[in-house]
Order: C-alpha cells, then structure tokens, then sequence
C-alpha cells in the first residue's frame, strides 16, 4: 500500500476521540484522513484560538467532547459533543474553549476543510 | 435569511443523533447541511443496503450509535460509534447494520460526499 494509499485511510476505521486524545498540545491539529481533495483535522482546545476566516472553503467542526464556542465579529455558535456547525466560506471566527478542570471537561473537535494550494489564513 | 443559507446550516449548532432519531425509516436519507459542495446525511439504519459505488467522489461515514460494517467485494469494514471511514471512489460497497433489538441497538450514522450534478450510483 502506498504512503498516498494510506493518508486517504482507505477502509480503515478510524477512532476519532482516540485520535485526539493521544494529541500533547493543544491546538496540535492532526490530519488523520482525506476524502477528495479535503482534510479531516482532530484537536485538544483550551481557551483562546486565533481570529482567521478561509477565503476559499467553508470549514465545518464536530465536537467530540466537551463545548466549543465559536466567535463571530456578530455573535457566536457553541456545539456541544455529537454536534456539527459550519463556518462560511470568508467568515471571520476564533474558537474558544474552556479551561480543562479534569478529564471530563475535555474538548476535542474533528475538523475538515478543503485542502489549502497555498496558505489562505487571514489571521490578524 | 434565504433559502440557500438556510441549507448551508451557517453558524447553527446541528444535533446530528437527534436528527437521525427523528428519522421514522431505515436507510431514509436526510440531507442536513451543506459545506461547499458536498453534502452531510444522516440516517438510521438495519439490515442489507444494495451494492453500489461512487465513481466520482470518496465517501465518508460516521458511526454515531451502533455499529455499521461496510462490505467490499473482498473484505470489510466495521464502524463503531465514533469511528469515522472512507469508501474511495469508484470501489462497491454494501452497508450493513444488525437489527435494532431495543433502542440501545440502533445504529445510525452521518455521511458525506460531492453533491452529484447527475445520478452516479452503479446500483446492481
């Protein structure tokens, strides 16, 4: 099976919190798969990420654990665990996340956006 | 709010197993939000679906209670709750989820591929 074979996770089951939760840092985000030409990302949180936007994909979040919020310029969207938001393409947001009290305060996310040609961060 | 940004689902937290829940037949497909040009479904799930593929997109599933197993025409794959897999493109498949017995044995799941611009299944 060729390296290319096995990034795109070719029938194998992938646990998602166990992927996450052997990540050290947070906002260490791991790609674990690929489907076409889109990534799927999974990630410890706690507290304050970056305010950014992806000027050419949406971007969606599943919370695995735990509770993310995600800032807007207007508002905000806080998933829960089982719970799937979408950002819009262009849209400037920062997830946030509380503080991990113990193990049960955990938030982890898999994320997935279209993989990026060339960086199209826009964070301030 | 239009139409269109209704169905992209644009900062709205989606409860995926709810969504699922609230489906009355098996293998009935909800599609419950869009991220660029790709579509997220969910559905409950029992017994054999048919043989199908995809020839121009991976296909993505997330367990999201039960267990589904995805049979190839040489092997197989089985999802648990949590767990995450891609069929690639082009490559039959077969899902399968044992009978629900109590509400404890359902099986329901969240999958994603490209919006297809004309039918691309090559059901038997």
């Amino acid at each position: 099976m060729s390296q290319k074979e096995t990034t795109r996770g070719q029938r194998i089951a992938i646990d998602l919190l166990g992927k996450a939760a052997s990540i050290d840092d947070f906002w260490q985000q791991r790609v674990i798969v690929e489907m076409n030409d889109y990534q799927f990302k999974v990630a410890r949180v706690e507290g304050d990420f970056i305010w950014h936007s992806h000027a050419d994909t949406d971007e969606t979040f599943i919370v695995l654990e735990g509770e993310l919020r995600i800032d807007f310029r207007e508002g905000a969207m806080t998933l829960r665990a089982g719970e799937l938001g979408i950002v819009p393409k262009g849209v400037e947001h920062k997830p946030y996340a509380k503080e991990e009290k113990d193990s049960a305060d955990r938030t982890a996310w898999c994320r997935q956006h279209r993989r990026h040609t060339k960086r199209a961060h826009g964070a301030e």
